[in-house]
């Protein structure tokens, strides 16, 4: 099978070529995508390799689903909206079950999202996926790490730590019974807080996707907004199923270590307060306050007696 | 190293911040670039992998040079003009040397081609460079692959076959003597046609940069043209590199066959010869009339009696 008739095959149909973003899709040099008058582009890239972000035996469907989700994550983050996404696949073998299982993982994220699949290219090697999203933002509105302020709230949305807990299920190193189902959606379905992100336009100060742990990338808004996070033991939102699942020391090292939840981290001004609470009702999103900017740097969660507790890492790295 | 150092030692200084595309640059959840005003986005994505694209022995300079300007080749190919790009880099393991080498060759290509650096990531896997490419056009003036007229000449930019001839150099099992250093220069540091694209802007009537091989290249602009393309043998620009160490029939074969030049294929109505010729000139870049857009499909090669030439194969296929 060619590389000609693998794009036809399972790629052609993600392309959303009635989105008034695609002004040239698949099959040419480049493709070429409207930006939306007086729109930044906001631009972002994840790549997934076989053994290190997923199993050897993850599902086709699940990778293809997560890389775009996580990609497109970064986006919310941003407080962009979706424009389009380029897809470099790196494949060992032409398996064709397998690429009618990716491609339908894809047309689901694509959907979901409203992001087409605008580019691309299809490599031999071992198994390796580069989603690159693009998104638009107003010009001067994208919500960047560096905005924290001093005496500014911080927030977290949903709950943390499913995605953790549910990791040594995914390689098959653990069943947690009738939670199984569940938690495993949670690592591979990731679901990108976009309408959260924009809705914060104007709001929030600063956000951050939290991709490797609430401690860790919480730790780059400090760093680039020179302040320093504390955090409340109590306000943390543990998934319950961490807490059914572990004990309470664990659960909440899981929750604030844990990467892969793809929920956001905000801070916004004390005055946002009520603002922060509507928007919490109107998503039916859970909006946590989980501590505050304060003088210094680093990032500390105290314990009821305002001390604070130490954790072994903060975070996951790629290199470590 | 963790990834974050990694980034700030090799990548940071690549970034061109004084470039006024860059509104925010690597270092966030997402890069930030600014499209100027009537222009829309140009978006394309390649991907090198060890053994398949570069030989393990290959300088880490070279690779990185070689990836950005084949990507930007394609931008080159749509009369776009490049503004920023990103990097997916997997490494097996962190060779500070290595990286030192790599970052050289990023940096080169990135100011010869004045394509800043705005995002990417970097995780571990077997190495692979993922480069996609942004630059922008004025609404509609893209050149497609699409355009190509009845009747219209066919061009090739400079000379063909150097690359081809340098694979097996470049690999290790053949030398070419005093001519090494050049064509293995040839391979690794390719010239993407960016002022020569932007200048056929309104000119060419379809446009493709030359990859996989002049035949198999010609024959996706034949195919979404609806047309076929009739070269003549004695017209071909072979380089006389080929014509040097190979017989004529090798030569020939090679120039037409052989794949990672990066130069320019383009059609043009015949009322633009004069033009061409005054571009040619202006730009001091040999543009060789190579054939005619005739009815039909595919793409022959005719002899100097008018008959078709046959060929094993018409380009590279990744998956073949």
């Amino acid at each position: 099978m060619s590389e000609f008739a693998i794009i036809q095959e399972y790629f052609s149909t993600i392309q959303q070529l009635d989105n008034p973003a695609v002004a040239l899709g698949i099959g040419d040099d480049a493709a070429i995508l409207n930006i939306p008058k007086g729109q930044q582009l906001v631009v972002s890239t994840d790549t997934m390799n076989i053994g290190r972000h997923f199993p050897e035996n993850a599902p086709a469907e699940a990778i293809a689903y997560r890389a775009v989700a996580t990609a497109v994550s970064d986006l919310a983050a941003m407080a962009a909206k979706p424009l389009g996404f380029t897809l470099s696949l790196s494949l060992t073998d032409v398996d064709q079950h397998w690429l009618q299982q990716f491609s339908k993982g894809l047309l689901k994220a694509s959907t979901a999202f409203k992001i087409p699949l605008v580019g691309g290219d299809t490599t031999r090697g071992p198994l390796s996926i580069a989603v690159q999203v693009m998104g638009c933002v107003s010009v001067g509105d994208a919500v960047r790490r560096s905005g924290a302020q001093l005496g500014d709230d911080i927030y977290v949305s949903n709950y943390l730590g499913d995605a953790a807990l549910a990791l040594p299920l995914v390689l098959g190193e653990k069943s947690y019974q009738q939670d199984d189902a569940f938690l495993s959606k949670q690592f591979y379905y990731p679901e990108p807080q976009l309408e959260l992100g924009l809705t914060l336009k104007g709001i929030a100060s600063s956000m951050i996707d939290i991709s490797d742990g609430l401690l860790s990338d919480l730790g780059h808004i400090c760093k680039l907004s020179d302040c320093q996070a504390q955090l409340d033991e109590n306000s943390i939102p543990v998934s319950p199923y961490l807490t059914k699942h572990l004990s309470s020391k664990e659960a909440l090292t899981l929750a604030l270590t844990g990467g892969d939840d793809y929920q956001l981290c905000f801070t916004a001004a004390k005055e946002q307060a009520e603002q922060i609470k509507a928007i919490e009702k109107r998503l039916a999103t859970p909006l946590s306050k989980v501590g505050e900017v304060v003088e210094g740097s680093g990032v500390y969660c105290l314990d009821e007696q305002g001390k604070a507790i130490e954790f072994k890492h903060s975070g996951f790295n790629h290199f470590r």
